[in-house]
């Protein structure tokens, strides 16, 4: 049997959120990628910087909007280890993101696949494409991991 | 014939609103009280700072939630003068606002009232007391002098 393996992105995207749960945050990471490179990454930091809006997704799009000094990211590709929040999905329709593939679903808090649906909207005014399920087994490993240690 | 006057902080959201135009960005206002007092505040700051996610509302919550020190803003009210959209509303969840009023409806864009209507999903964690149509005319004045003017 052959097992497809995980995207660069992804895998690096993982290895954050095995940092954030380091550093005592929800384990999700998440990498935005233009050409190849990555241009911008980041983990859950809404505790370490006491911001609510600081999660894995928006960390992540702020900083490659800032390094690449633009406002969209059209021609980029996002990877982020968990079904994004309606919160992040809505980030993800301003940036104009080409492509989102995520890792685990996330029926309790997702957006996409679940609850709010942004991308489903009729006034969505941008859609990128889906792909789930890419490092899905590791993502879902570190937060149950994560909050079995905290019970 | 008696009108209820308009709260403070939605006249200072409304005026900051105003600010927003003035520098190009879409106009839409946000403040954030606690105890009378205003904590945090802000307007679109998309263009200006290549930040996709900067919506009033982000900026407001960000700031507030700095200047406290704390990640959630159980205690707060958010005044904004247009109903927010699918990421502001997730971002509004997940700080814990008590309250929330706006003043214009936005029936393309905004995710509580219309599309998204993250508060209405049974997923959501978090949902603020709604007020909306403070301040409408007003907002709705601004947003289309300005559209009109970029035509």
């Amino acid at each position: 049997m052959t097992r497809w393996p995980t995207p660069l992105p992804m895998l690096r995207a993982l290895e954050l959120a095995g940092e954030a749960a380091a550093v005592g945050e929800v384990p999700v990471g998440a990498v935005v990628v233009k050409g190849g490179e990555i241009v911008g990454e980041g983990h859950n930091l809404t505790r370490t910087t006491n911001d609510p809006t600081a999660h894995a997704e928006i960390v992540a799009i702020r900083r490659a909007a800032e390094a690449l000094g633009q406002e969209r990211l059209e021609d980029c590709a996002l990877f982020v280890t968990l079904e994004p929040c309606a919160m992040c999905a809505g980030a993800i329709a301003h940036a104009r993101l080409a492509t989102l593939t995520y890792g685990a679903n996330d029926p309790k808090g997702g957006g996409v696949e679940h609850g709010a649906r942004v991308f489903a909207q009729a006034q969505c005014h941008h859609r990128p494409e889906v792909v789930s399920g890419v490092g899905e087994a590791e993502a879902a490993e570190l937060l149950r991991g994560f909050f079995a240690g905290r019970r």
